[in-house]
């Protein structure tokens, strides 16, 4: 048995029966999962028209199995808002989440890897009765995955209000029309469905009541996957960054997400608030405004000190380190594109700013509160007041 | 009442008996320490042939008093170590030492700042009875202050063994010969004594086994405090950072402290291992070696950190920030010792490297079993295993 | 003799003339300058209440007449503007710039220090006759000294719209009101005039067209040097960084300089127009625009950089670096002063942005040309052209 | 015409004659290379399997008829060294370099790329004529492309000492065994011959003349291209980076290149003192020594800049930044072999340190001589002169 060890600094925040499951879930990643790694790559095509579309490495499925078995499924869902889920912290899960990163695999084979999970989340959250039973079922069972098809081209698409694929309601359909490209997980044999973010009513005046999310099908007549994009040269197979594009996609009614107009309400909440909120109460004292401070800044700093990191890695490793004899290439690359993914590390570093002024008020009245202080005991120490103090 | 906030990481590692001590001391320091830091400056001499050995800011002496009756005294001796001393553990002194940190003053004001702090701890755990009741007693009572005087010009001071003040015997006394710098807190006129290190057996085999440490009463014929030296043009009076020549100075042989040549023992001491241990038992489950690097990691990056935050507030403060209004330039500059004081961060650096080489072991059997296990499955899963994998 | 030897990049533009003045200033420089520099500090009073409006060290004189003696004097002044000046360009004056600033005093001891070097082509320039006798003639001979008064408090001041002091009209005479900061030089005992930024005409509809500047001879009633301000520490005495309140402070007509409304005028030459042209015909085939981008490029580049260096040679040379035993934190705190002084990194870089920015016109039709030809290419050779290229 | 505007700083270094050939070049690689780079990828298979050893892109075949029917070939080569050279200064051929940087493509076009142009400056120098008639020309015209063979893994390559590759002699054959990576170019179907390091002589008590090179034809018995590396995801086909296993391949005597032992004389003349000597007679004034210093620096600083530079960039244009969309992501990867190849930055740093410190003496003397001067002045001035100055 490997040893996992929590880092001191949290060690007392995680519950026996979690430190436990976390064990487990290292001795699995440690044993199995990372000595899968090389076989999930020797397992794919190499020819690039077979490597998307086409098939996946079976691997997975073993591993999957393996997990299952174990026990080590789902562990993302929080049970407080799925009665089927885990009674896991935010803490806990980002733990968790820590060790599977060790790995290429360990997420997808414990059914805990984006897009999926956030995917999930927006179902169980928001979705009918009927999208649960047809969609989130499989994704849960891990027989299905999904992509969540947002970004745009030439549209600063952190800002959801930029988006331009139009949503047109026919008679008993909507009818999509746009392109979309960095739609993750849609070069997946396996990806099944696409929940499709859009404009569906461009004239509302209330600009975040003006988008949508509908669900639609993947080979829905109209939907043409184009190509994938590669990251510094990795094109991440099978998952896969593609661009789609729709052209007089019809999908029911019935395929919309809890209703026109409502795409901001679902983004927010698969950006996980109730995950967040429930941080909150396990693990801080501040309220929800003191927490996305927080967010915000280990978003910008985290993936700015693991690159400074990697990168000193390679180049302590020399000619190897750059190629794929390490993964330290490969990691690089995985993460420079999270100084862009879910806002760009300028988005967020304004947004800091702009929370910290807020608080110029109350520092103000400190500020005077001292200085009248201080004058005080400059009259009583007899010493003069400057005027310019 | 100011309200302090324990920051979320940590808050449940705080006792409530610590936190109604901390709030007490946050209280202190906004509400009379930091109104108080700019009389304490205009009560110095603008003189600078005046600000040392001479005088010292009298409001200092209305703080201990206002602090003494809150209780907030002594506050940094663990209770580990002396009878007298507090029951807070490493952390919570920690956050204690962050909240004096905003004034200039507070930490004098509890009694609780460098360098007498550390020789308490040397007295208190070394001393002979009679050098206790000498001079430990009015250091606790905060009747005078002292110095603790090692590091010599043109020598690599952060090594012990560089160290060259002699220190020779003759019948009943030692006479000390050489010069020392950077003895902080010699100028201030309260400074009644020295521990000065010094090679007293420069022969010994044992390289760290030649040096001790002896008390030198401040005034001792033959002690001349030359001149102080400068921090980015500030002298940090009446503090002082000093130049002390020592020709010919006479100490009775009982002023020896713990013993001859057991000098390294002592500044191991004063760097706190007891402090450390208490720590471990309390914050840590890794052994004494793993705390050592999350020691040198945090003594090199704090202070690059803080350098950087406080070099950013000068730059959006334009010329104010660098001036003598704004508290920021000052900061910097007492910030920028921290990257030499204690040993310079390149020192840290290499230990830090030396120690992570030390796991390389434990990790290549990790990769090995790995390998060995990928090696497994490419067969198992029909994959041609390559030559030079 | 010491040996000069210019910088291989830039050997051949100097001339030989020049080459063989470089080489005297870098004698009188290294030989004598150099060795001068701590006796000005050891001249000047300890008491920094005697060290502003009282006194200089004398050395300075010996040195100016040593540099005179040798025609090492106003070399500043550049032939195109002044019938007396030197034919340098204003590279070959840069490369006796650097070899000026190895010195604390070289600058003043050759009559080329600021401001007085800015105000004397300010006076050269545009001033009448009468203020060329009364102030430029001195100024030339080394007699008096200058400062150039327009930064205010709590005013981004690096645009001059924003400068507030007033200059009222009243019957034949300008009445001055308002407080002004970091008026470098005005310290000086020797300062005898003050070139007065302020607001004369607020309500002009053109903003550039509100400010005027005036000669305030120090001295004159309702002019009062209130306090100076310190770099990280550094009072830079007899010089000094000064606060000067102007309470109706009354000067004669004639004072103006150039004429009301004329201040951004003044300011635009003082930064050197003319020398910059000049320098375009020597060494720059690029138009006034393209020089601008380099010169604010090497306004940010160059003191970055010189602090990175610096504050490595502290650091290499550990405590002692940072005090009074080595020129390096002092050298520092002037070098930080020069991201803030006219105007701050931020100011330049914003405005490089804008100046990048325009040539995107040129750059697209570049990309559509090549893009065209892309196409062709692609048929010619059979390949299918890509919709979305 | 494109217009070519030399950089202002070192345009009065550029002959007439060079900066017509230099604008000519920039309007070729404008108007025909760019354009041809998506032209030059598309016409790659992608399937990995057949992108080396196999194919190549035949856009090349007209670019390079172009290039040389307008007298842009061969540019690279030193009239000094080769009766059918170019005149160009090193500088001159450093401009062309920064054109042909531009695009991927333009350095083949012109026959200008590495390896070739080193390995041709190798043959042309030490060359036998058999040598030169066989596989020099057949270079020069472009019909043929080469490696150099050098790089072995698990030993620190950038130290040639290090090399361990087998050439023993057997009769009239020698006969290598070993193996060899990062083969840049052996990809490739037209290279024919490899320039092979290795040791000959294990036991010379010299260890710089354990060394020799020799030309290995591609395909001689026992010689296997076993895979390429990739550079964070780029394979960089059809050049490509290749491990090559050599098991007892025999070539003639007259395969040896210069004699034996003369492996170190031969990558010393490869890296280009000819060329560097040349510059230093163009555009410097110091010895080589010096020129050493100013390479080093530039080859640490530049990589390091322009990895800034293009980082920025790619964050500037968000996801479309990492993708195959824009050329940013493989110009970052290919910048960052820069930082690794022809010696590390700790390499270059490491030897820059050493020669500063070559400097020591010289600058003691004259800081000697300047201390000594203050000391005349403190008496001339009645300055009491401090001991401890």
């Amino acid at each position: 048995m490997t040893t996992y060890q929590i880092p001191s600094l949290v060690a007392s925040k995680v519950s026996p029966s979690a430190h436990a499951l976390l064990q487990k879930v290292h001795h699995f990643v440690e044993t199995e999962c990372i000595p899968a790694d090389a076989v999930f790559d020797a397992q794919q095509p190499t020819d690039p028209a077979k490597r998307f579309l086409n098939t996946y490495p079976t691997i997975i499925d073993m591993l999957k199995a393996r997990a299952r078995e174990q026990g080590l499924w789902n562990l993302f869902l929080s049970q407080k808002h799925y009665p089927e889920g885990v009674p896991l912290t935010n803490l806990e899960y980002g733990l968790m989440a820590e060790i599977m990163g060790r790995s290429l695999i360990a997420s997808e084979a414990m059914n805990c890897s984006a897009p999926d999970t956030g995917n999930m989340e927006v179902l169980a959250k928001y979705g009918s009765s009927a999208q649960k039973a047809q969609w989130l079922t499989p994704l849960l069972e891990g027989k299905i995955r999904s992509a969540f098809v947002m970004t745009e081209r030439h549209r600063a698409s952190a800002d959801a209000k930029n988006i331009n694929l139009e949503i047109a309601r026919q008679g008993n359909e909507y009818i999509l029309n746009g392109t979309k490209w960095w739609s993750s997980g849609a070069g997946d044999p396996r990806c099944k469905l696409y929940l499709v973010m859009g404009k569906s009513d461009a004239s509302n005046p209330n600009p975040y009541k003006q988008q949508s999310v509908v669900i639609v099908p993947a080979g829905t007549p109209g939907v043409q996957v184009r190509r994938t994009l590669s990251v510094y040269g990795y094109d991440d197979a099978p998952h896969g960054h593609c661009e789609i594009a729709f052209t007089d996609v019809r999908v029911p009614l019935e395929n919309m997400v809890l209703g026109p107009g409502r795409g901001f309400e679902i983004i927010q909440g698969r950006l996980g608030p109730g995950r967040i909120h429930h941080c909150m109460r396990s693990i801080d004292n501040s309220d929800a405004k003191g927490a996305m401070s927080f967010i915000a800044q280990a978003k910008v700093y985290v993936p700015n000190m693991s690159l400074a990191v990697i990168d000193r890695a390679v180049q302590a490793h020399g000619a190897a380190g750059v190629s794929q004899d390490f993964p330290l290439a490969r990691m690089w690359a995985h993460q420079r594109t999270l100084r862009i993914a879910d806002g760009p590390d300028e988005v967020h570093l304004n947004q800091l700013g702009r929370t910290e002024n807020t608080r110029s008020g109350e520092i103000e009245d400190k500020i005077a509160m001292q200085t009248k202080k201080t004058q005080e005991l400059m009259r009583e120490f007899g010493i003069q007041v400057r005027a310019n103090l």
